[in-house]
C-alpha cells in the first residue's frame, strides 16, 4: 500500500510537555468505507483504510467462509458507475456462476446501503442525520485532561488481570470520574457506559469527556456524538474520518493523551490552557 | 460487572525470560456472543464480555442510532424461553408500540441469526463448519517466535507515522516474513495479508506463524482457521473463546510474545523449546 493512500495529515494543536503548544501539520492515518459487491450485489461496508483493496476484499471472502477456495475467486474491479467516476470506495467481485452464497450471513458492518459512490463524506452525513443533539459549549482544563489517563487505568487495575479489556470512562469538566465501563471490545466499553445512563432514562451529561483506552475510530466518535457528548480523549490516535466527523459536528477531539502531552484536532474552543483559550495560547510552526 | 462473569481462567504454558516454561492457570477475558431482540426480532449479534448486559443494549441502541431518546426505553429482559433457560446471552427490550426501526440498519455483527440459544459453544461449531481446511502440523523454535514481534515493527515503521495502523504479518516455521499488511482495522490487516494470496489464486501457506499488532478476539482466530493457518501469536492477550475455537479447531495460540517470553494457549505440539518439545520442558506449578 502506498503510502499517500494510508497517511495524510490534519492541522492539530501539538501540546508536550517541553514546549508551549503549536499549530501544526500532523499526520493521521486515513479511513475510509469499502462497499463490497458480490456481482451488483452489495454484501458489506468495512471501514478501512485504503491501499490493497482487492487483497482486503479477497480475504474478506475467504475468512468470513463467503468462498470456500481461493480457486473460485473472480476478476474484482472498482465499480464503474461510480460518482465521481473515479471513486475508489466501491469493489464488484465476480465468482463462478454457480457459486452459491448466503447474502443474510453477510450482513456485517453495514454502514450504508448506499448506491455507487459510497464515501467519507456520506458516512459522516449518515450520522449527521441520525444525531438529535447539539454538543454543549463548555471547557475543560488541559491539566486536568492529562491526569484522565492516569484515573482511568487505576479504575481499570482490578479487572486489568488478563491484558485483554478495553475501558471507557466518563468525566465531569472537573475531571471527577462519572463512570468506567470494560470489554473485550471497545465499542462494546463504550455502549456499556453510554447504557448505565440510558437506563435511567436519561441521556448522559453532554459536558464531559468521555476517555477511551484504544484508538478513535469514525465509530467511536459516531456513538460519542449519537450520545449527545461534546468531548473525546483518547491515548492513543484517531482515524482521518474520525478527525472529520468531530470536526463537522462540533465534537472536541484529543488523542494521544500521554507522557504530558496530547495532539488537539478538533473544536480547541473547549479546551484551556491555564486559564486561557488553547487556541490564543498556541503558536504557528 | 463482576469479576467472576469478566474473567475466566485455562491451562497455559508461560514461557519468561527468567524461568523453566511452566504449566499453570492463567486469567483470560471472558468474550461471548450476545443477541439482541427489539421485541421477538434479532437485530444483531455483538462479541462482549458478559456483565451490564442491558447497559450494552441500552447504549448500543442509542449510538446506532436506533433510540432517538433514552426515555423511549422500555422494559429489558433475558430471553426466557432460552435453552438451557439459564441463558445469558440473549436480551429482549421492548420500545414504545408505535416505535419505528429500521430492521436493515441494524445488521451488524450478524454472527448468527440463530435460534435463543446462541452461546460461544455455538459460534465455535458454526465456524467450524465453515472451516475447509485442517491446520498442518509442523514445529516452530519459540526463539524464533520471540523474534517476530521486532520484526513486524521493523517493517511496519515506515508507515507507523501516525500510532493508529495496525499491522498483520505471516512468517514461516523459520522466522522468515512472508507478508505485512497494515490498516485502522484489525481485521482488515488479517484480510489483506490473506487476501494477497488469495489474489494469486492459493491459500496461504497453513504451515506459518500469523503474527497481530492486537488483541486476539475470536474473529481473529476465525479468519486464521477458514484460511487454513497453523499458528496464531500476539503481544497482547487472547479472549476466552478465541482461546476455546483454537483448541477445539487444532489452531496453536500464543500470547503475550514480549520482554523474552510468551504464554502458550493451545496446541503446544507446534512449540519447540530448544528443539524438544514445549510439552515435555515445561514443569507443573
Amino acid at each position: 500500500m502506498s503510502e499517500s493512500q494510508s497517511v495524510t495529515s490534519r492541522s492539530i494543536v501539538a501540546a508536550r510537555s517541553d514546549f508551549q503548544p503549536q499549530q501544526r501539520l500532523d499526520p493521521v492515518s486515513v479511513e475510509e468505507p469499502l462497499e463490497i459487491r458480490i456481482g451488483e450485489t452489495p454484501v458489506a461496508v468495512v471501514m478501512r483504510t485504503p491501499g490493497d483493496d482487492f487483497e482486503l476484499v479477497a480475504g474478506f471472502l475467504l475468512t468470513e467462509g463467503i468462498l470456500d477456495d481461493p480457486g473460485s475467486l473472480g476478476a474484482l474491479s472498482y465499480c464503474s458507475d461510480a460518482t465521481p467516476p473515479n471513486e475508489r470506495n466501491v469493489v464488484e467481485v465476480q465468482l463462478s456462476a454457480d457459486f452459491d452464497f448466503d447474502a443474510d450471513a453477510l450482513r456485517r458492518n453495514f454502514y450504508a446501503t448506499s448506491s455507487c459512490g459510497v464515501c467519507g463524506k456520506a458516512s459522516i452525513e449518515q450520522v449527521r442525520l441520525k444525531s438529535q443533539r447539539q454538543p454543549t459549549a463548555f471547557t475543560v482544563e488541559d491539566e486536568i485532561l492529562k491526569a484522565l489517563p492516569a484515573t482511568l487505568r487505576q479504575q481499570q487495575a482490578q479487572f486489568e488481570r488478563t491484558g485483554s479489556l478495553h475501558a471507557a470512562g466518563l468525566f465531569d469538566p472537573r475531571g471527577q470520574l462519572l463512570a468506567v465501563r470494560e470489554d473485550v471490545g471497545r465499542h462494546n466499553a463504550v455502549d456499556k457506559l453510554m447504557g448505565s445512563f440510558v437506563l435511567g432514562g436519561h441521556w448522559p451529561p453532554s459536558a464531559s469527556v468521555l476517555m477511551v483506552s484504544g484508538r478513535t475510530s469514525f465509530e467511536i466518535v459516531q456513538k460519542a456524538l449519537l450520545s449527545g457528548l461534546g468531548c473525546v480523549a483518547s491515548v492513543s490516535g484517531p482515524s482521518s474520518l474520525a478527525v472529520d466527523l468531530a470536526q463537522e459536528t462540533g465534537v472536541t477531539l484529543i488523542g494521544f493523551v500521554r507522557n504530558g502531552g496530547y495532539n488537539l484536532y478538533t473544536h480547541a474552543e473547549r479546551l484551556l490552557c491555564a486559564g486561557d483559550p488553547l487556541s490564543t495560547v498556541a503558536t504557528r510552526r
